[in-house]
């Protein structure tokens, strides 16, 4: 498969083994997404793990006896709570890290896992490297809001961000945004912990500094809190990879612990439960508003090629979301637009003085 | 009044005139807590702010015509956009400025203010001082989870926290917990983006050794994520200020949100309403499980004095909360084994290496 072939569809490999449900529900979002047409006629999916296990579980799938599917073997398997240097220095076998090695040599076009985010933002940056003039990856997740969705980013990838990598989550971020939810000019936020100018501290005030040097090359509105986001202020919240992090695992929390506490209570009275049923539509709206499985994957955003994270608790609904947003990134060629943005930002970068 | 004085009861401030609601929401929480029994008969309530109108403002409650309550006048105001430097430099005379005087000089135990966050934190740590090997105030806010509350501290006094301050935050925390929560050995977890030791950067990993090296001074449990704040992990839940505070303002944001999405939809359809008027009560006990006014007062902790801040949208029964927050505050005489946890974290501080 060399980049000359005339290729018009996508390659994408799936790393079958890191998710919590196991590679039977990575088999099962495979034939999922072909019945569902998301791998089209053109495109290519590429089961990586314990090649006959995979094809043992294919075997319950009628639709994976197809061309568009390959198989490739990985003996091993990177666990929930393996460390990142443990994966690279010893498991370069695993699903994880063969899916990434045919990401590199341009064998596929993107690679989706449900794997540990850790192992995966590590083996990632050393196989397929940072775009030039980006020094970290970012997760970037879309969010629900009241009306539509947002990007957030970073999720997780880079706890310890600088002012210049946080200028480059926004313009990677602004890209994204474009490609994922369809919006030509999307308005970028710098969250933070009060919206006047000189709030958040030396890090936020050099970050907002230099995205408004950036001018009209990216549409940035200024700081936002987090009380903004569920509105409308902006389509993309840049924020570090630690607060972005704590941001997504805070809303799941609460999300979990307000349906056991409602879930909970209407079980109990049958009251309760009368009205329930009464409003078991508006129950279900609002669980797929929430649900992460609608979300599917986050990008691993300024890589010089296609990574896309999974929920480590994914179902198959949620893997075969993932292959989707994946698929739609690429068909955006986002990618070359993402290089012009860095270098861009990097020449602002350069030319704003850290005292403004 | 000498502090030689044989005193049984406590003397609140109250800074009348920062609250988004304005003064007359202030002399009614005062109303409010002289009826509710929260002011008792041996405590005194000093409502600051301009006189006149404070005292126009008070004939409408009959029982503010009483000895416990006192006037001190206070020419100007601080407003929500007013930056901490102009408030110190040139609103020496403002209602907050003037409750802080009382502190600083004794007159009174304690202030509740519901002004702008930032001059409160700028303005109390100059006038109060803090406490003998504090270097920040950090402000503690009660959180409902699935069952009964938690502390998160600090949401939002010092974004820029090191280790050495998230340390102290650590034992000014498990202190409030046993004063507000009445937990003996409140559970103490550190917030990070992954529970492997390891994770979450340089700063975190200090603060992870430095809590180990307290040893049984505190109940560390070790790092939490935000996904477990809500469950049962545990009572008080260490993180910088701008972090926590991105946290509040996202759960409110994200109950603001859900509100609106479930409240437009009942009210526009029959079934759904009708659904709803059988789960009346499920709704209102969430709410109350929600609502900021519940917990209404952060103590800025780690300061020679205490001082509440309440939400700058509290009503009445939110000021009431932070005031009764405070006296059981007092009650306790947490100062003082604050004071003592901060030599001891310090003494381990010292004595820890920076490489463990």
């Amino acid at each position: 498969m060399s980049e000359a072939t005339l290729k018009k569809g996508h390659r994408i490999a799936l790393d079958c083994m890191g998710g919590d449900l196991g590679p039977s529900e990575a088999v099962a979002a495979a034939a999922l997404a072909l019945r569902e047409g998301v791998i089209g006629p053109d495109d290519t999916l590429v089961l990586v793990g314990n090649e006959d296990n995979l094809r043992l579980l294919a075997m319950e799938h009628r639709n994976l006896k197809s061309p568009r599917v390959i198989f490739k073997h990985a003996p091993t398997i990177v666990g929930p709570e393996d460390a990142p240097m443990t994966v690279l220095k010893s498991k370069r076998d695993s699903s994880m890290v063969i899916a990434l090695e045919l990401l590199k040599v341009g064998e596929v076009d993107a690679v989706v896992s449900t794997g540990n985010t850790k192992a995966l933002v590590a083996a990632g940056t050393i196989k397929v490297r940072t775009m030039e003039g980006a020094e970290r990856p970012a997760l970037a997740a879309i969010m629900p809001r009241r009306e539509g969705h947002f990007v957030l980013l970073d999720v997780g990838a880079n706890p310890e961000a600088t002012p210049e990598h946080l200028v480059h989550n926004a313009v990677l971020g602004s890209i994204y945004a474009q490609s994922s939810l369809g919006i030509a000019h999307p308005r970028i936020g710098l969250l933070t912990v009060g919206t006047e100018e000189g709030k958040g501290g030396a890090r936020i005030n050099r970050t907002h500094n230099l995205l408004k040097a950036m001018g009209t090359s990216i549409n940035y509105i200024g700081p936002v809190e987090g009380f903004d986001m569920f509105g409308d202020a902006c389509d993309v919240v840049v924020t570090d990879g630690f607060t972005g992090n704590v941001i997504l695992k805070t809303l799941e929390g609460l999300v979990y612990m307000l349906r056991e506490l409602v879930g909970n209570k209407v079980m109990r009275n049958p009251v309760y439960m009368a009205g329930g049923i009464a409003m078991f539509p508006l129950v279900r709206e609002l669980k797929g508003k929430l649900k992460p499985e609608r979300y599917g994957g986050a990008p691993l955003l300024g890589l010089n090629g296609l990574v896309m994270k999974a929920h480590g608790s994914s179902n198959r609904q949620g893997i075969v979301s993932a292959i989707r947003l994946g698929l739609e990134a690429l068909g955006h060629g986002a990618g070359k637009q993402m290089q012009t943005a860095l270098a861009e930002a990097n020449r602002v970068i350069s030319a704003t003085p850290e005292e403004v």
